[in-house]
């Protein structure tokens, strides 16, 4: 059967970075599509009407949303290569509850920085460094969060780096002096072609956001 | 190998009730602890550090944490009966997207009514009730979300049916004149052993609510 598989996604997503690595690593080929999410696609409103957010993967008609459950669906359907979870359920759980600290702590910290004003940067500021700082602990000397693979939590939390450069010059402060490993652990990401071609500019974020922050009066 | 199972609890978390209907679904044996949320013990504290929440499941001293991971951990490795996800990867995905639903949207919505000050009462109310509404066009004609047999969102709702009669009485609304299928599948649910022996009784949430909302000044 001939196979459809739409990624309905924004570049600068962090959420949609993961989907298209997680393609990336099984080798699945399919159409990207870029949402203006100013302006959102019909297809997306239908696709996902609970949140109408992106990314939403077009599996032959049906919708896949929310960027956890994407890279879940991609790794139960092509199981063939590039197992992203663990094989253990104990160590499955681990790996889950670690991707729910990046959306809960990462997540909502970074919003805060970059969408939110200014007077809440210093504790959004700490509250991000501070998860970093428990993911770091996490990470430990393993090469990957997946231990020697590179693995679900990776692809949860690389994206984020992207925006770094962003939340360093609006707070004033340097991940890498936080988090000397964790940055350690980017740059040997950042040489799986999975990831580099997959991950938006870090400048590209930062025009992104410094025009958005101007039209929303936020500074 | 002598299975060691304990359950960190509180007997009227929404949350705890989760992973209790599962265990029973699973006739599970294990040690139910229940914790005092006022002065968490010491065990508590030190298996669940990052969040400090039941419930906790310790599997042969090793810990499991947030409730529909619990879950998903008690399918993948008891999977000799009572199946809780489906099988395939496009429905195990739906009913992960439903019960992140459940979670985003009804959970937060309660937690602003029983724990909110009464002028958030009405957009919490709303809020609550159109999820529920949405969830009701979900289940369809369905006797369970989980279709002929009781799974994953149906474990992920049900618990949340004993804080509505306190949701009844606070709001000044009934979920049945707005969802009556809602509540014909509540009455299903509570048909299943697994589910009666685990839900906490609905006088008793009220009779917490209204001391926490008294001692909290919230009325």
């Amino acid at each position: 059967m001939a196979e459809e598989l739409i990624l309905l996604d924004e570049w600068l997503s962090m959420y949609g970075m993961r989907a298209r690595i997680a393609l990336a690593e099984k080798e699945i080929k399919y159409e990207y599509r870029e949402e203006d999410l100013t302006n959102k696609s019909q297809l997306l409103l239908q696709m996902n009407p609970i949140h109408k957010k992106i990314p939403v993967l077009i599996h032959n008609g049906k919708p896949i949303c929310e960027s956890a459950i994407i890279v879940e669906y991609i790794d139960e359907l092509w199981n063939h290569k590039a197992p992203l979870l663990p094989s253990h359920p104990y160590h499955i759980a681990q790996a889950r509850f670690w991707a729910d600290f990046v959306n809960k702590k990462v997540g909502d910290a970074s919003g805060r920085i970059w969408a939110g004003k200014r007077d809440g940067f210093e504790a959004a500021k700490s509250e991000l460094v501070e998860s970093l700082k428990e993911l770091e602990k996490v990470l430990g000397d393993k090469p990957y969060f997946g231990g020697d693979t590179f693995g679900y939590v990776d692809i949860a939390l690389i994206p984020f780096y992207t925006w770094f450069y962003t939340f360093e010059v609006l707070g004033n402060f340097k991940v890498e002096a936080e988090c000397p490993k964790l940055i350690e652990w980017v740059k040997r990401c950042k040489q799986r072609e999975s990831v580099s071609k997959s991950l938006a500019g870090e400048k590209e974020v930062y025009e992104f956001v410094v025009h958005y922050r101007n039209t929303h009066h936020l500074d």
